[in-house]
Order: structure tokens, then sequence, then C-alpha cells
């Protein structure tokens, strides 16, 4: 027997509804190369979402086209978001940080038929045109004063294309199923991947993410999302901001800039930004070097890899504003675990172990850790093993694959080995890929680095397995001292001692002027390993 | 083109895994007749639901039948709701304060296969058994100890059942779409009509009311829903405390109790609270005798009725407790609206015009109001009309109708008429059927009650439409004199001039003992008109 409720699809629409509906002068500020204070409401924002979609009708696009981006947070991409999706379409949102090799890969593989590109991304696309036989034309994301010139042919400027449209489009009545929009894996561990959102799972991960216990955002707030719109849809701020009403924050091509960070959060009153952890590197510098602190600003979700405590820290103790500590990734939309507010009668030591743990799973989400053989094993904080998720927000095959990304009992495997503690709170001790095996058990690089990182004088540090005769890998410690500063080897691994079981303890540790970094910001271990794939251990390991 | 995300479905079974896996231990309090202390963590009480699972199955409950509960809100009930929804049944909550004729007429009409009910209603059962030809029997939610006694056949004992049952069952992986609960408006504008819960209404809904401008309710919170769990399942107050964790506590039969209130909030810490504005009458009232106050309640939800200002002044003045006002009904979950926390720079009497108001949509309902011919009206705050809503939380047609409840274009009428500013907020201004016509225009009776409750030595009042020889109908106002005051009819209408036009002020005033009330608490205007049926027009109405 079914229950008699309405048969209402769960669409990207409604949030432009509801919106209109309920937040209509709430305002979206951007900034844009054309112009760096660019502001407007939702209401003039979904009015030109129309006009855009319009034009989209008439460039030919039919339904289920990928639309590519290659853009930056900014109003414009905003409303490609909105325009694309809530018309059938699929916004397709390219990292411009890869290679063009790998661009070329992923527009071919998603078909691609025009691309919508900032003007400061022209030349990238010229260097590739002659390969992107998908695409049909280029529509850069400027007015005509700022067109940039050009051989290409059938490049158009997108306010001259929606100038003259109506301001309102009748939205089709989409199916929940439906794709929405598109995002591929850096490929940090191989070949892009596309995900393939569908409308049901982006509106179900918005609800996720606002969660009283997650982002919480409302609508008296103000949001500042620092990680990319290409970045699996900017942790869909995009879509919770007008679904609570509250204001959006676009930094536009200025995301690594601490100075324009800064002003933004003040001018603006930002209460929340979210971004990687280098985005915070590059802000708190600044607020150091000026003296500067951010009264509006009251917390901040960091994700996309592990947050050392140091930036809690300092965020905390200079400017009152709290961490939160967020894991996920582009195949779950991205929301996993969240780390809420930990109880305040917690004492210091046993809040910041909390805070550094990735948190508890979001609700939707489930989450289980396995061993080699598939076996559960058990939440008990100590236990680890390969990490598998479940719900209606994770992907459940790559686009223009033909098979599950599913095991046989329906769980995707994240890549990420864990433990989960009684309580549910997660602590990611590294990639499948990246864990050391020394004789036949496995040493979590990620705790070995959090721990090297809180050694004064190191500024980075990352650690991976290096094959080894007697223990078939040993771990090697590989640190950037900080500016200035010298670092000595036999110091540093003497730290570890008492800390871990002696047999984690890295066998060396080498000095490095920087780390290699992937096109999403985290450190390469890939590269890593093959920069010291030659390396011989400096006398047999004492293990 | 479909997304490729996996095909998670929307079930109750997800709230209960997600409690078990991330907030095994956060507790429920309840109070019983059989203990008023009762207290056990969620790992526990899910225990206990698996148990009665296969006690249901054991009874032989098929997929589809309805179980009816006759029961306050306590853990037993809470067990109810999870074993009967997760194992593909239907949950049949009853209001016991309904008449005797009422209840079985819901029977009946249902056809409940069992009936679990609290000891206390054994006396109303045993009245109407011989009538209850659905039902194969009673389950008294009690232990053996505090059986009542009877003489009726096939009365079972919980406790009794449960105890013996394995505490493990292996939950069925229902459609979304299934029936999980069933409950009946009251019928102050009709038959009783049952309104048919699908998982996927009452998970969606789950995470409506969890916005951060609505409930809001985090994991270290407690929250007391002194809302009937048989009144629109406790406004999902049970679905939302395990969905993040919160401690739920549950008053029992203690409802009406204001000593009762006060003290579970004190001892347990309690930080929001639910319910219609006559209990928070017995609460403050209670406070106020014993010079009490409520240090941890943080929020009270008060909606059902309008909640007179009165009530939102006494709890923010005296314990700094913020009143939340919203709106919803039976038929929709039953979230409509909520009024959030008003910006702090605005003026006081511009916060409170606001907070009267009764909120704005969910996210996940859309409004309208339409004139008598269907057209939308504007949102303009004062064009009023007939409220429609449309969602997936919205009741689509009444349990086993064979017709849609729905207006030709698909939206839900919802029997209520009310303004919507530009700004998305609702104000209820009267029912479809209590509104008053006088010489063709519509006068809101809410308005005028609201108003004439804000006047001196008036404890409550209503307004109903009369016949008039000219108008057709014109406003009569009833008040109740607080307790030792006596009215004056002229000094009371006196005081409404100025504060609405002329021909909306009511043609006379008259004083009563009492006003008759629903059996969910409300004014009824039905029996009010009965009563004043032979009322006679004082004089010529002045306008
Ligand atoms: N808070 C965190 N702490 C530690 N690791 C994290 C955290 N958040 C994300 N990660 C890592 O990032 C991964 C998800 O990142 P993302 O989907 O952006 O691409 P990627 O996995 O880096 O790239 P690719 O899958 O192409 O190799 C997770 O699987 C996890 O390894
Ligand atoms: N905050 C509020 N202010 C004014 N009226 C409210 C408020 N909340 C609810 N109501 C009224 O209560 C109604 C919903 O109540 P409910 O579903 O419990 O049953 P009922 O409508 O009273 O009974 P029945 O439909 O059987 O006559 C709404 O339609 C509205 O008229
Ligand atoms: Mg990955
Ligand atoms: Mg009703």
């Amino acid at each position: 027997m079914n229950g008699l409720m309405m048969q209402s699809q769960l669409i990207l629409t409604g949030i432009m509804n509801h919106a209109l509906n309920n937040s209509p002068d709430s305002e979206i500020v951007s900034v844009t190369q054309d112009n760096p204070h660019f502001r407007y409401s939702y209401q003039q924002a979904f009015k030109r979402v129309s006009q855009l979609a319009h034009t989209l009708k008439k460039l030919g696009a039919n339904k289920g086209d990928r639309i590519g981006t290659l853009a930056w947070n900014d109003h414009r991409h905003f409303e490609l978001y909105y325009a694309t999706s809530c018309s059938g379409l699929v916004c397709h949102t390219i990292n411009p940080r890869l290679f063009p090799e790998q661009i070329t890969y992923i527009v071919k593989h998603a078909e691609d038929r025009w691309l919508f590109i900032d003007p400061v991304f022209m030349p990238l696309v010229e260097r590739m045109a002659e390969q992107l036989d998908s695409v049909k034309g280029i529509i850069v994301l400027t007015d005509k004063a700022h067109m940039p010139a050009t051989n290409l042919a059938n490049v158009y400027c997108y306010e001259a294309l929606i100038e003259s449209e109506s301001i309102e489009f009748s939205w089709p009545e989409l199916d929940e199923e439906c794709a929405a929009a598109l995002c591929y894996t850096s490929g940090t561990t191989g070949d892009p991947k596309g995900v393939l959102y569908s409308h049901r799972s982006l509106m179900l991960h918005t609800y996720g993410v606002l969660m009283p216990d997650v982002f919480a955002i409302s609508r008296d707030e103000a949001i500042l999302p620092v990680v990319p719109m290409f970045h699996v849809n900017a942790w869909s701020i995009p879509f919770a901001a007008p679904a609570v009403g509250a204001k959006l924050v676009l930094p536009g091509p200025k995301m690594g800039c601490g100075e324009t960070l800064s002003s933004l959060i003040q001018k603006e009153s930002v209460t929340i930004a979210a971004g990687v952890p280098t985005v915070w590197l590059s802000l708190l510098k600044h607020l150091r070097d000026n003296q500067d602190t951010l009264p509006s600003l009251n917390r901040v979700v960091v994700g996309g890899s592990a947050c050392p405590w140091s930036i809690m820290a300092e965020f905390e103790q200079k400017h009152g504003v709290y961490t939160h500590h967020a894991w996920g990734m582009t195949e779950m939309s991205p929301l996993g675990t969240y780390n809420a507010r930990v109880p305040k009668n917690l004492p210091n030591e046993a809040a910041q172990a909390l805070r550094l743990k990735q948190g508890r799973s979001g609700f939707g989400v489930e989450m289980r850790i396995v061993d080699p053989e598939g076996n559960t094993l058990a939440q008990d904080g100590l236990a680890f093993g390969a990490l598998q998720v479940r719900g209606p927000w994770v992907c459940e095959r790559y686009y223009r694959s033909d098979k599950s990304a599913l095991t046989t009992d329906g769980w995707f495997d994240t890549g990420d080995v864990a433990t989960i503690d009684a309580d549910g709170y997660l602590t990611i001790t590294d990639r499948t890929k990246d864990v050391i095996k020394s004789g036949g058990e496995w040493i979590s690089s990620i705790e070995l680095e959090n721990f090297a990182m809180t050694l004064g004088d190191v500024a980075e540090a990352a650690v991976i397995g290096v094959a080894h005769e007697k223990w078939a890998e040993r771990p090697l410690l590989i640190v950037i001292p900080a500016e200035g500063k010298k670092i000595k080897s036999s110091e540093i691994l003497a730290a570890f001692k008492g800390h871990f079981a002696n047999w984690w303890i890295p066998d060396d540790c080498v000095t490095a002027k920087k780390l290699p970094h992937t096109a999403t910001g985290k450190v390469s271990k890939k590269d890593l390993r093959e920069i010291y794939a030659d390396y011989l251990w400096p006398h047999e390991a004492t293990v």
C-alpha cells in the first residue's frame, strides 16, 4: 500500500522558486574581471537565469546536452548552474587548473556542446580548440567592452547574447532522476572520471548540508565559498544559499588572494566561509601580516584534505572563528562527514583530538569500514579499513561507464582508509593507494604527517612508502622547513618516539624545497613516489 | 538522460540506522503511568523496536496493515512508530480526546488490525469494543504488574509480548512510496479524514523541519514535544530527534501539567519545546505562581492556532525564551511555515508585528493565495484569499477516497484564508468557513480576536459571523473576562476604533464564561455559531 502524498519532483527549479518567493531581495555579491564589485538580488539573478535559458534554447541546446564551463566563482557561473540544470541540460563544470591534455580529454569524454569560459581562459581554449570536436562554440562570460581578442570562430559575448531575451521562462517539469550536473574527479588516482548528479541527488544533498550540525546556514547569514564552483559544485553552496535565502559572496578569480578574501569578509559581513586548508593559510598569513581581523566571521568549513591543527588554533585564538573539519569527495556530492561544534564542557585536549577527526556522517550517508576480505570492521575508533559509503547522493557509476562502481552488496568504496568510533566519528588515516604496507601491516601516512606538522620549524610534511628489502615498504618523511629555518632530521625523527608504535616511525626524514601538488591543491603522493623512486635507505631499518 | 547516483530509498529505517551509528548513547526520557522516570538510550530503544517488530510479525500483521494507537507521548509509543513503519506496517495514531463515536468511526474506516493502548484508555476501548470489528486484539502499553482488569478477550500485555523476542530484526528494503503512517484530521470542519503519509514524505519532511530556520535541532540539544504523538506525529519530532541524535523528552500523560513540564525542562536541560498555545498558558501560569524559571530552555515552537502576543512576551521577558510561531496542518505533515528569529536590528514594534505572522514556508513547501475564481493574488501582504499549497509532504487525497483532494492544476486548498507578503511571510486571517462575509466583503475573525486579546481584562476572545438583515453577516465578539474581572462591552468595542476600518469593527461584544473547544484544543467556531444562532443584534448596525 502506497502513501497518498503529492508526487512532487525534487528538482533544482524548486530552489529558484523558493528563493523568489521567500528571499527575493537577498543578495549575491560577485567579483569578476570586468567588475570587482558586482551586486544584485536573487530576484535579479533569476531574471537573468531566465534570459540565459532562452539563449541556450536559441543556441540549439537539447535536453541532456552537456554545457561545459571554465570559470571562477561569480554570478554568471551561478546563472549557468540554474539556467542549464533547470532547463534539462547538464552543467559540466571543468577544472581550469588541470593540464590542457586532461581538459581536452574531459571535454571530449563529456561531449560538451558549448563552452562558457571566463575571458582569462581564452588562451587556454585557443590552445585546445582544434581538438574539441563536439564543441559548437564558445561563450565568453563578460560584456562587450571586455571581450578578449581571438582568432577562433564561433565565439560569443555572454552579456550580448542574453540582454534582449525575456526575463520569464517557462521551466519544464523535469523528472527528479534527470541529470543536472557533471563533474570529473581530478585524477589524483587515475584518469579523470565523471560523476553525473541528478536533480534528486543535488536536492537531497542540499537538505543534507543544511542540517543543524552541518552548514546550518540561516537566512541572516552571508556565505563565502572559497572552494571553486568547478570543484563538486562548490560543495553545493550555490544551491544551499538560495534555498535558505542567505547572502552569497563569490570571490571570482581572487580565491587565493588573502587580501581580497579578508576585505570581502569584512565588507559583506560574511559569517561562514568554506574551502581547502591552503586557502586559509594565505588568508591567515594576510591577517597576521596586516594585523587585521574578521569580526563578522563565525565559522569556517575546511575539507578536501586533512586540516592541520595550526589553522584551527589560529582561527580560534586570534579571530574567534570556529573551524569545522569536513570530509567528502566528488563521488559524494561531496558531503560525507562534518565535525559539528564539540560540547563546550570537553577538556581542551579531548576537544582538539575530536576536532581533528573528520566528523560524523551527514543524515543520508551510511558508512562502514571493511578489511581486505570485505568483512565489516568494528566501529571502535581503532580498527581501520577501506571506507565504503552508501546513500542517495553517492555515485552509482561513472559517466559513460557500463558497469556499476559499487561492491556486489551495493556500497561505494571511497579509496580512503579510516577508523570510525562508537559515536560515528570518522578518522581518515590514508588513501588506499598511499597507505604504507610494512611487513604486512598498515601504517597511516596522514597520522604521521599530522604529527610532523605540529613540530616547530616544519611548514609542510608528507610521508610516503618507499621500497624496503626486509619490510617491503617503510615510511619516508619529507619535510619543508618554515621560511628561513633549518631542520635536523634526527631531531625530527626523535620527536616521534613515544607518540607512535616504534615500527610506525619513519626510517628517514629528508628535506625538500616544496611538495608537488595536484590541480585541486592536494599534495600529490603519486608524484612524490616517482621523485623518491630511486631513494636509498641510509642504513638498515631499526625495526 | 538520468543522473548516475545511487537509487537509495528514503525510508524511516534510515533514521533508526543513523541514530544507531552516530548517537547510540543519546537518550529518550519518558513519563509513563507505570514509571514516571523512565530513561534509556537510542541503542536500547531500537533493540526493543526490533523485539516489537518480531511481536507484530507473530501477531500476524501483514504488509500495509494498519496498527492503531491510543497513547500519550512515551517511549513505547516511540517504539511503535518505528516497529510498525519500518517493517512495512502503517502506524495509525488515534486522538483519544475525540468522542467515542468519532474514534469508532476512525478505527472502522482505517480497518485497524490491532490496537495498542495506554492502560488509562481501557474503559474507553471497553465502551467501543463491540463495534471494532476489524480489530483482532488489544495490546496494553504497560508491564504485567500494571495491567488493568478487563472482561475483554484478546487483551495482551506489551512488555510480556516483547520481552523474549530477539533484539535483532532484519528490516525489509521498502520502497519509499510505501505507506508509513496514518492520521485523521480532527473533524473541526467535517467528518474525520485520514492522511496517509509515505516513508518518502516523512523523510523529506524530517529534512524540512530540521532546516536552520525551522527547528534546527542540534545533537547537543534536548527536545520536549508537548504536542501529542497522535497529532500529526507530534509534528515529526520523534523522527527529527533521532535523525540528529538529540535527546527526546516525552511527557507521557502529563502534557497539560505545568508542574511536570517545568520539572522535565529543568531536570533534563530541555532546550526546545513544541506545542499549541494552551499548553504554554498552563506552563507560564505554573512558573508565575511558583516564581520559577527555565534556564536551559532556549526556544518554544507554537502552532496549531494563532499564538497570542502575551505568550511570546512573557516567555521572552521573564524567561529569555524565544517563541517561534508556526503554521501547519495534518494534511501537510504538518510543516507549512515557520517564523525564524527576526533580525536583531529590527525595532520592537516591527519585530512584534513580524513575529505574530505565521512565518515563511519551509524549503519544500510552495504557497499561493487565490480569489474565489481561482486567480492567484499578489504577494503584497494586503490581498487575502484562499491559501493553497504544494510539495512532497502535502496530501494528494484522503485515505480510501477515490478522488484527488487537489485543484485541477494540482494544488491543495488548505481551507485557510491568508495574506503573503513580498518576503514570503504568511498571515492566516481566517478559516474559509469562519471568515465573515459582510456585504460581499471579507472580514478576518482572527485579526479581530488577536486585537481583542491584547486588551486588559480579556482572557480569551472569539469572533464569529452572525446573520444580519442588511449585510448578510456581521462580526460578533465573544470575550471571556480575566479571573475576577468585569468587562464593559462599549469600552472594548471603542478600543477597536482607529485600529481597523470601521466596517470591520464588531457590532456587539458579549461576555461568556468559557469557549467551546475541539478535541485538539482549538476554539470551536462551529459550536459557537450554534450557540449564538438565535442571537439578535441589539440595534441597527452602524455601518
Ligand atoms: N577532511 C579531509 N581529510 C582528509 N582527506 C580528505 C578530507 N576531505 C577530502 N579528503 C580526501 O579527498 C578525497 C576526495 O577528493 P576529490 O573528490 O576532490 O578528488 P580526489 O580524490 O583528490 O581526486 P581523484 O579521485 O581524481 O584522485 C577523499 O577521498 C579523501 O581522500
Ligand atoms: N499558527 C497558526 N495560526 C493560525 N492558525 C493555525 C496555526 N497553525 C495551525 N492553524 C490552523 O489549524 C489548521 C490545521 O489543524 P489540524 O490539521 O490539526 O486540524 P484542523 O484543521 O483543526 O481540523 P479539521 O481539518 O479536521 O477541521 C490549519 O488549517 C489552520 O487553520
Ligand atoms: Mg577520489
Ligand atoms: Mg483542517
